[in-house]
């Protein structure tokens, strides 16, 4: 069986999915929407499939799923749009930044019934979801504490980061949600500081560059977030997790694995720059996930309420950070 | 010149000590002291020592300097008898638990103008040494985020907790401490949440065995703590310090470094098991230290006044576990 | 510029350069020929290539290259046939065991000013490739000594081993080739020792499983290549250059870099455990190359003339096991 | 039981023994001989022991071991005279340059019933002794393939070359040694090739300083040794062994294990740069060892049988590099 698709956007993130897509011998790419009509024709040129407006694809008979690469305050309309129109949806991250929004949006899925998956692509990083592994196979025991270091080779432009919704929405978010994949358990509690060290400029346009948190759950599980807007040596991804029994850990990737000596020292290269070289495999077999989910008809995951949950702990985070107090996430998702 | 020693306290920690003054070639071992004889007689032996009282190495011409390693509880006052008897006085952690009673006792040391210098070994590791060596190379720029990681092999008998005046006290002071020496700007804000995960009986006595502790500078450096009384693993002591133009960390380290292959995989011994193994270059450079702090009438650190910090970081610390809040370190220091 | 291949063989290695070519956007794969119709057709389906026959393709003027991945008796016959034709060619290695074939072919290619490429993939390696980039780099001064371990995680079948000319032509091979390519210098003396230890099978079939080879070029400059036909951990598959200012090497390569820890110590993942997942990403850029030399109208490395010398040293091992002795390449390649 | 030592020369291994010794707590060391006043003074002033001379020491009823650190010309000599005299001795390597030699004195030896160890202390180190370890475990399975890299950080003065007895004999024989050591079965086969690389002055003197050599022993296992007078990144000491089951390999030391990341890459610190450094936990176990040996009236090991057939190896190299040929060990060990 193959699922056909329909691509919504085809900005930067809109072309790692067509490639993914049309990668999947499991899937073809049948149209492609974008406001910019260049954007949208390069990657039909390069893939070989249509350009539709969003209408047309929403009353395609020839398209069973889509995946919403659009603005993010378009996302959630579009959820509710493709829901009612009987697709599978895959969404970008984040759903939206209002968590009052997220719900509302839900429900119409949950109604609808729709299959929604969020692209929290790191889930499906390979060594990221070996880590998961080895935990789900008792290798280190019961969890105890998760160690998660995210950090990107530099910030982006402010006009960005104005518009993102801070960095716990926008950067720390994946983390929240990785932290959620390895404890196996809901956070009870958040924690955090925040910082700007980096560049003056982004605190100026009222974000911070430089955060560490602390999350707990009911049964008294930790972990501990580290992010940071630069990085000079690449782009720096790790998570521990330390267990009953013992404890696994998904080290940095590089693009080539070799190391010079001389009388300067061991010197291997520095790591992946980018975040769409670095999870060019994760991007790969997240979609094939979403299709996998839609041809076996079971929930997809990370679901929307994983993103909705994410959002929330990174509320609790900024609600911290100005109260100077512990958080509980009850607090901000009700 | 060489400096002559007395040693206050056979026990554990006292042999340590007597094998790193005995091992410089500017030190000398002249007398040991211990309420218990036979232990006292044991470090004679070897080392061919004298045994003397307390009161006869206060006393005594031929002494210029002392080990103190008695119980905790006698710190206090064996400082202040040693500092007016005018020998210099290296003291194992913690001078005390109470921030009163530490206070009062550096009192009498700055009137008295002895040289105390208090026993976090750690500063002396050559690895995490070498780690303070490249920040204050440049190496990496200014110091923006640390990382402790410290994990006991296994908790310490419940009778010793008890008297141990809680896990932040006894175990984290150490981090607390490294976190000082990296971070290189006193530590402004303290936030902690503590658990119960490795044995209950560890919570019936009251204390905690898994602790995570977020600090912040006034200029907003930021440092994270991780610490377990269990690591199946071995003794897991990592920093890592991230900078403006870099980072740098430091490895664990291992008895043996040999990695085997086969159809399970690649795989290298455990860690060293034990602080006295994994920290045996780092005890004799810290008496290296005092001696040569002593010889040249130089203030030694870490100084009592970075023993009084460190404690007050770890009230701190219990204090926002206790209050769920993210605390002022003036709040405790005042 | 779009290369318009026709693929010469649909089985192993035809497929894999089935999927290079497809995922090149430099290239189209216009027509597979192969004597089993269903293979053809596999590959027919999956790529929307036509199914054309060897005649077809040789005569087609919608064909600008070839890729010879038929069995290794034909490889000469249809280098000189497809140069005849004015394609471009890439061939399987080895161009065939016999030297005098081999140079008689060349001649052929040399007159007809054909391009002609030889798949020494691992050249393409990004790890091997970054290696030989420091070395043109100058990063490690005059080169040395090479060093390249190369086993493989199990043994072909007997069967494919009796047709296979042996371990130093069919194994060995890839690494004298990689000897030359790291040491910049032709090789001038071989010396080799071969032995059966994995299985006895092997060596009824005439042939052994484990060997060891020295090379020296004439200023002196040396390689070792280690060879066995099992490694229970995975393809291992590293190489190592010592020179005048310091040393390179390329590690082994994992499908995950996870590392699980516990009181048995601390455990990665085994290696890959195939040629095809090891080198995937060296097939894509070997055909990328072959394409950019065509297209830049320059002569494609590694040549055939590259091809030659490799399959000369193998003869050379060969020679030095028999007679107990060192060997001069020219004793070989006249 | 305490094990009585006289020192036979004071130089630099001299003084690395005398440590050992006096470090040990079933060693005294009595006295010390050398023919220069002020060496033998100085280890008399550091460790508080006599200064004797070698007929003093021969004759002493205070004396069980000596420890035989003179110029090895001198070796062959003393090992016969304190073997008539009923001491137990530990010799530095090699007993003397020529095989006849060595031959004639491990007669005496034999006549004596005298313990002789022989001064190849690599054996000893932890590392090293774990890969052995490790193998008799039979964690590998049966031993297949040994590849030793042994470099040194320079080259030593040419005049020290020029007595030397040439690289094979000075430096490689350590690697027969571990190779024996490693292989678990006696060497049949050895070929060998040499350059001058380093330092044209060393060619001047007749000896080489770049050398490769392989090893077969008679069921067929396989050794790779590899050495150089020069590796600008530090002392270059590694072993592998590989096997039916899988392979175990001991990294490089250094002495300071940190990683400083930056836009540059990830580098860590140079390895030991002196073989004192790199071997001191070697020169300790290997004394002990000694010690263990006459306590319990067993054997040592490294006998001098290991001292002669290291040295027929050297001699074997040599052979096969002069003449171009596979050299069987029977050929010069007789």
């Amino acid at each position: 069986m193959t699922l056909k698709f329909g691509l919504l956007g085809a900005g930067r993130i809109g072309k790692v999915h067509a490639k993914a897509i049309t990668g999947d011998a499991n899937a073809r790419l049948v149209a492609v929407a974008d406001a910019f009509p260049a954007a949208a024709q390069a990657i039909a040129d390069q893939y070989g499939c249509e350009i539709r407006s969003i209408e047309a694809i929403e009353a395609a008979g020839d398209i069973d799923a889509v995946v919403i690469c659009t603005p993010t305050d378009t996302h959630a309309d579009l959820i509710e749009r493709f829901a009612r129109a009987g697709k599978a949806i895959f969404c970008e991250k984040p759903i939206d930044l209002s968590l009052d929004r997220v719900k509302a949006c839900l429900k119409v899925v949950r109604e609808t019934k729709a299959t929604l998956m969020v692209g929290f692509n790191r889930r499906f990083d390979p060594h990221f979801a070996a880590v998961r592994a080895e935990i789900d196979a008792g290798t280190i025991g019961t969890v105890e504490m998760v160690t998660i270091t995210s950090r990107d080779p530099g910030a982006p432009p402010v006009e960005y980061i104005a518009r993102s919704g801070g960095i716990f929405r926008d950067m720390t978010i994946h983390d929240f949600d990785m932290a959620r994949f390895l404890l196996g358990e809901e956070v009870a509690e958040v924690a955090a500081m925040a910082s700007v060290l980096v560049d003056p400029a982004i605190g100026t346009a009222g974000d911070y560059d430089s955060v560490q948190v602390m999350l707990k759950t009911a049964t008294g599980k930790q972990a501990m977030i580290s992010n940071s807007r630069r990085a000079t040596y690449g782009y720096d991804q790790r998570i521990e997790v330390h267990g009953s029994k013992g404890a696994v850990a998904a080290e940095n990737q590089r693009p080539v694995s070799i190391e010079v000596a001389s009388a300067a020292g061991y010197t291997r290269p520095p790591l992946h720059d980018f975040f769409m070289t670095r999870y060019t495999e994760a991007y790969a077999a997240e979609i094939a996930g979403f299709i996998a989910a839609v041809a076996g008809k079971t929930p997809a995951h990370p679901s929307g309420e994983d993103g909705l949950v994410a959002l929330a702990l990174a509320e609790a985070a900024m609600k911290s950070v100005k109260e100077g107090r512990t958080v509980k996430v009850s607090e901000v998702l009700g």
